[in-house]
């Protein structure tokens, strides 16, 4: 098997880190030459290559790990070259996918949205590591024109490095990380600012600062190199989070204003509750099962199960079509967590599928 | 030496350790006799007690660990009782500094308000520890009611805890600790708070949460128990804190949704600059000097110059007041880091005050 990787920074390179020790030969190309030599020292890499549509066609995978504003671009000249299989790893989903499917519909089936959530403030290549992945949470964002075959092969190759996969939609997608990520991102940075605007006047206060807030703060110490890209690209989602924050950071306040104990009290207990049951990780060694979907033969269908499933906050371990002998149609087989199996069962039947589970082995 | 310890919490149990093991005699009281029979059990107290009034005069220092609602009061029934020192340990200062003078000026000399940033989230007594306070920042308000006597002894009972000590007024405390501390206790549950409502209707974004939002988060998951009583003793400055806060949020917003690249850039790295700042503890093994101050000899000029120096994000090493043989006045010996000696020193002579700095061996 051969990858493609174009971008050979932080999740670049570890990728081919992660490629290589699984036996997979992986060529990198990168526009900043010193980064791909070191890419290529830090054994990232079989090989380095400069010209993206001449070994696009022998690749079975492109990953596309360049910054967001660039994804796209990038993305249809791999597509146009004739790669097999193109996916991403952009941090905004809707405008990477909106933007390949408008402009070539005729190739998009070969396209998987893709984005590591494998936070880390470390800049840049040296923090590369082929254990990035493991255990991190993996979004595909298939869409009515992804294939099952490119779904499925990039199901395969992230869940390679190690990564759970979780399918959603592009926009649920960017909505979803714009909460998580994007905003967060955003509001320790502003608290940091604002402390750090006071602290002017007053060099005691950054003393003061004890572990709850250099906790809080220490996403603001990451590089902003990636940041400006992101928010502007995700900026709808974005904005409409730093709304929802503000109006509730507003209800606290009120309350705060008003000495409203029980209040108070209320949120806390909720917000302490929400973080304590924040899953930490996927059990190993969990049992599985199948579920078998007899499906009409086209993309879509791949599409609405497993977003559903990822609505419903079920890893896909496996997936596969098996088409029909004869006719159209054919089986989804779709291979979770037999703990989450008969959930998206009962989800799947509401939505007028047919489904038998079986546990595996 | 004997201290009092009213409240056998975390913090005063871990007081109790640590000044045990220094060799004091430590006596506690708790309404809570359960929590009072495991600090016993823990090695915290030397003995148990449950009257304040008949051990008060017995103590050299009496110190008020208990809810901030209940500290002005406590600390007035030992004032009253004639305990020759009485500190605190409340998150909020004014308010409690604000009542005892009021109530009783006449024995408000002998009160010093405190308060350990300790910041954990270990909930009550199992986790009290001896080095809870070894490095950590202890913030002493002296006013001019403070007698240099009582400072100088709570100083030295604080120092002798491993931690460092700083002087503020209480109400710049309370202003300075709603920004590190209150505010992004509470921006920290707001955003947790946020993420979960959204989460109900996805399971998928909790699964997303990458190690930024858990960093971010994980103030919320505190106990809650003091935050409603510290919320509404610090109202005023917090609700002013959560106002600035919310005004900077919007103007982030704002440049998100103008897709201002600049700003946000700038934002980002005025913020990361401030968090690589973010003093990291104070180096041991300084090189201290002594800074010899000739005073009128009233109390005012001891909450002035400490005050002064805590503005400065200057430690009081050591401090004693000298009285002179004859007449009023004396010399007020500061000992800090030789690093900060004679920036303290230029913003004394601004004041008026003459000064000799001498580089302790």
């Amino acid at each position: 098997m051969r990858v493609v990787i174009v971008g050979t920074g932080l999740i670049g390179a570890s990728m081919g880190l992660a490629l290589r020790r699984g036996g997979v030969e992986v060529v990198g190309l990168d526009t900043d030459a010193e980064n791909l030599s070191r890419a290529m020292e830090l054994g990232a890499l079989d090989a380095t290559a400069n010209d993206l549509v001449g070994v696009a066609p022998e690749a079975d995978v492109v990953v596309v790990a360049v910054p967001v504003g660039a994804v796209a671009e990038t993305a249809l000249v791999a597509l146009a070259a004739g790669a097999a299989i193109v996916t991403d790893v952009g941090s905004v989903k809707g405008p990477i996918v909106g933007t390949i499917e408008s402009a070539r519909p005729d190739l998009a089936e070969r396209f998987v949205g893709g984005h590591p959530m494998a936070g880390s403030e470390q800049d840049g290549l040296e923090g590369a590591s082929a254990d990035q992945f493991v255990g991190a949470t993996w979004v595909l964002t298939p869409t009515g024109h992804t294939s099952a075959e490119a779904f499925s092969a990039v199901r395969d190759l992230v869940g390679g490095l190690g990564a759970e996969v979780i399918a959603t939609t592009p926009d649920q997608h960017d909505r979803l990380v714009a909460v998580v990520s994007h905003v967060p991102q955003l509001a320790a940075t502003t608290l940091m600012d604002v402390a750090a605007s006071a602290g002017e006047e007053h060099a005691t206060l950054l003393r003061l600062a004890a572990g709850g807030f250099r906790d809080m703060t220490r996403i603001a110490a990451a590089h902003p190199g990636i940041w400006p890209d992101i928010c502007i690209a995700n900026r709808e989602a974005i904005v409409a989070g730093i709304d929802d924050y503000v109006t509730a950071l507003e209800q606290v306040r009120d309350l705060v204003s008003d000495a409203d104990r029980a209040g108070i009290l209320e949120v806390l207990e909720r917000a302490r509750a929400a973080r304590r049951n924040l899953p930490v990780g996927v059990p190993t060694g969990e049992r599985l099962a199948e579920l078998r979907i007899p499906v009409p033969d086209r993309p879509g269908v791949l599409a609405e199960v497993t977003t559903l499933a990822g609505s419903l906050g079920v890893n896909i371990a496996d997936v596969e079509i098996a088409h029909s002998a004869e006719g159209a149609g054919g089986v989804l087989v779709l291979v979770v967590a037999l703990r989450s199996a008969h959930q998206l069962e009962a989800a799947l039947v509401q939505r007028d599928y047919h489904c038998s589970v079986t546990e595996l082995a």
